[in-house]
């Protein structure tokens, strides 16, 4: 397959342009018999959709989910399924000015060399605005994963700029606009994105999700670690710079003494791995986070080049995010969730018949 | 394919046991017409050799890979060029103690939980000794890449605990055996691990690796980016739990008018993207971080479970490397080098007649 | 991926049924640059159509295909290619009779014992309708072959039932229902098929395909050598139950004095082979052949059980081919293409810089 | 990947050339916990080496499998199995003469053209020898289909020339030189080899392979049909030209009440699909034939160029087998069971938890 599917059993195609007629995915290997119809999906695509505060792009898109196929008599009939969810609230004309010039952070300049040229309007295919069909592949795994599995997966704003948020209450943070996971400090964030408008900048951030009620098993070694596939998935959304499993970049200081989480019968002591070890689900947390960069579509003028390659300024307007973190909490979800419905059905393959003669310790965080 | 097969069209599969007959690769789809000897992988397998110095593992192997097919007369066919590296010093007794207890932040829990039982001799599959498969077929990757393209990557330990290790000389970093690219602080890396040692515990590192000549145009949006490849190939090294992308985790806290890298005629202003945008390479230099974990294998005692449940004391004794990290420097690059010759495959299968009419602009760090 | 994606690098993924809301397919890999418009596509889908002669199904569909994605300004831009086909002439009842019965020789029992349950209008997703998106992704691949490399392919009828055809005239069987690349037993094809439909039994079918100006080198040994990837696709078709290549079935009964293609320095002395040696091209027609059984929807009554396991009668009514074979032609064109066209861009990936030393032959047939 | 995995889930990746150091491969995917031992492999071995009759070619070759890795106090652990076998009887002398001239019918011509210069030893990789590596690794899987679903698959020679056989006891096909089910043809059989010997030709001919106690549902529809994957399967075999399912090419000349398979309680009336129905099978004997075209290494004198291009000609000499066929039925099984494992796999995956409420029907041939 070529690059824009990702799965090895939970196959998940995708197409579409922030600005072409309809954005989509084909799933493909989802088990039968799960119930499904369109309203399942839409939960999870009004968590990423814009327009509905004043704190994301003023693009405003319904973004009604179609099921084309793959789905009789309300349940999943083991055939791929269809999802086509239309554009209705592309403005094109604004990108006439960026034609033939170069945003500074984007992809315009890499994907003309490589393509030879490119579809402009709103970033094309490189727009955060496709992870619309992901989300809504996610939502067939979230669903399948927690019926059948009870596995559950929530994330949260960690950190916007200076601003570290801890998870006080994570459920709090399908509740705001920010995704925080403290609403006390909600009035904070607010008043940080309206000085950044103001300024005509952006700032990034840092989404961390967790998975609950993962069975010990899951993950391939050696390449397809269920850690490396997450890495893979995470820095495949659209401005991602780093991946974090568990304590992340903070091992490299951290002596094996204070890392390694020990065992008891009743459970691990800690959950410093952050629930894989050698790539394979411990069946404690898993924990992800993700770094995102700045919105690269600023206000504040900037250098570059033309196609022909001459120098020229460029200010970006447009409807854009002042944080692309604001909207990351359901694509790292709805990846986090494709990447472990993959691995379930990988470890149901080659171990389905497997019983290990050692009890699974229980799970703590 | 399962999960130990790397690459689309590049395609590394690897065997092999920490005391098993032998490990070994496949790799299949390499050009034809390279000039290729056992001795041309030996360089690079060099570099990762345990016993070589006082500060890794005194496991002594002469890790000698004997070519077994894919090369006439000196150069590849086009055939898959089979690799092999017998295991020479196994001492599987050193082993037996640990035959029925799980050793904290090993792998040993989870693959017994997955498989139902688990090869115990020195972490079995789970061991960072398979990576001498990896740094074998790296090193066919680096000839091709150097050869026909002058792509170069180098590697160094960047931090290691609390010292943090600036790129003053990169090459110097191939000669001592901190992989420091900072001569002038070797005596303080050996005064800090000689420390570590006495409380036999262990630490974490960070390796940073950069390729540099990459042309513009590889990375497969959106799922196979140039950096969602790195990042599964990174996170799928041993020991590995954070993967970073040029600023990495900073940008988290970046605003949009420092993070962006300006174009001008004569190249990039900055690189802060570490040389990719949405996912495919700018022409600049490829920037990659990777965070170790400290060895598990550790004297400090530790609390864990056995085989049936039960909690046990554990000491792992054994020949281990206070720091995993000082040996990752050739692993870093062989997956960089993996990563870089897959994709310039694919995108030579894409785009292999493509003609930018923007000129590629020079490439500053 | 699963099991409606074909194609290495030029990836086709199918989705949709015979019944449901629409067909469709996406086409990830296709080069950046190659014109390409709904028209382009429409014309192979004509050749497919039902209800367009009273020698196949009466099921009326316009098959107007969309193109949702991947084409910007009368270009492919590399990104993936929507395709999507409405269903509009459904007429679902029809199959109420058959809702809880197998069908002798259809997928009925096969789907439910694999799936549990079954879309059971018209076949589901094992419907012969479902060939719409294969065709369409087709046709992509055929018009940039052709422009790009000169390559075309062309299929006829070349037996049914008893009837064996010569191709007489290859470009004729475009212009009549049954494909019959020898104009002169037209009426004989068209009396055998009445006396069928009076009868209310079908027929099986042999179809014929060749692929002219290849250029040597495609195919990729061992496994997916070209030969045996357009055996995977061929035998992918619905009803397909049998593929050859050259001279096929009858090689068994060859002497290798009479089977070898001499070769010349103005080409090979004949064409046994079909094109391929060793799986590879050799630059000679590509010649392919598939069996494809009876409709198995007949109306002579016959035994089967229903799903609960009982004997019951059935006689199947509905819209059918009373040979299958008489719309197989543009399918057999559409996988040759598509395979011709992955293994070109996997062809490039690994050789896109080999020169040979020596001089490609002139093919006949 | 690229060309020399075979299998999606149970991956064989295969190495050697006819004349290298050693053949080998890696199966990727086995179950845990399968009783392993080299003997194990070395039945199916012994079963299609040469150098044992007088009938195939006489280089003599212990094809003595050595195991290097995924198995662990006698069971497979769940990681790769690296399998390795030696050559020892190579005369590589033999091939100097056809160093710069292209052998009619063999693959040197499309090598050379491929890879811009070839392995001329033995035919390099175009080699029926590499199959060795193959039927290895379908010994795995011939021992796990056996031991955990009673799966067992049988072939034998169903035609040779003129010569057709009928399965009337086709054990006795392991007894003699000839794979031939029918005892009493053997003298036949072997005074058509000598008069071929005697003419310095040889002869096609075709393979029967037939798996039973397959359960219902293994096949991946669309393009991955347990179907479609033997045909591929089966045409990546050296010399392979035709594969048919069940009553194959006949079908095209067979009425739709004639072909189908009508189903009772107790079982079908019939098995003219082969055991395959929409691509899944049916529970019924999966029926797979092959046609195989003459040995091309033949002494009659024959035309062919140089590499520069120069007409000249050729009279093969070398150790070769008459008929290949003869040898051929091992290496079908092994394709067989490779794919049938794979399938059983990714069954597993998607449907490991479905329960149809049909009752299987027993299963005649």
């Amino acid at each position: 397959m070529s690059g824009n599917t990702i799965g090895r059993l939970f196959c998940v195609t995708t197409f579409g342009e922030s600005h072409g007629a309809a954005l989509g995915a084909v799933v493909d290997g989802c088990p039968p018999g799960l119930e499904l119809a369109a309203e399942d999906l839409q939960a999870d695509l009004e968590l990423r959709r814009t327009g509905t505060s004043q704190y994301t792009s003023q693009r405003r898109e319904p973004d009604a989910v179609n099921i084309l196929s793959g789905v009789f008599e309300g349940k999943t009939t083991g055939a791929p399924i269809g999802l086509v969810v239309e554009n209705t609230d592309q403005r094109s004309r604004d990108y006439d000015r960026i034609r033939d010039r170069f945003r500074p952070g984007h992809a315009d300049y890499t994907y003309q060399q490589k393509y030879g040229f490119r579809d402009y309007r709103g970033g094309g295919r490189s727009s955060a605005r496709i992870t619309v069909a992901t989300v809504a592949a996610g939502a067939i795994a979230r669903k399948y994963l927690r019926e059948r599995l009870g596995i559950t997966a929530r994330g949260w704003l960690s950190r916007m700029g200076a601003i570290d948020l801890d998870p006080v209450d994570p459920a709090a943070a399908y509740q705001n606009p920010f995704f925080s996971p403290d609403p006390s400090r909600i009035q904070e964030l607010e008043d940080y994105i309206w000085r950044l408008r103001k300024q005509g900048d952006s700032v990034g951030a840092r989404v961390t999700a967790v998975a609950s009620n993962v069975p010990p098993g899951l993950g391939e070694p050696m390449f397809d670690r269920i850690d490396a596939d997450l890495a893979h998935a995470m820095m495949g959304i659209n401005a991602a710079k780093a991946v974090e499993i568990g304590d992340g970049v903070a091992v490299a200081s951290q002596l094996g003494s204070e890392h390694r989480d020990e065992l008891t019968p009743t459970g691990f002591a800690s959950n410093h791995a952050g629930g894989t070890l050698g790539g394979i689900t411990s069946g404690q947390d898993l924990v992800v986070h993700v770094a995102l960069k700045p919105t690269s579509s600023i206000q504040v003028p900037g250098s570059t080049i033309d196609t022909a390659g001459n120098p020229v300024e460029i200010v970006t307007t447009g409807r854009h995010d002042p944080c692309v973190g604001l909207r990351a909490v359901p694509i790292v979800e709805a990846m986090l969730l494709i990447v472990l419905m993959d691995h379930y059905l990988r470890h149901r393959a080659q171990c389905g018949d497997v019983v290990s003669p050692t009890p699974v310790i229980t799970r703590p965080r």
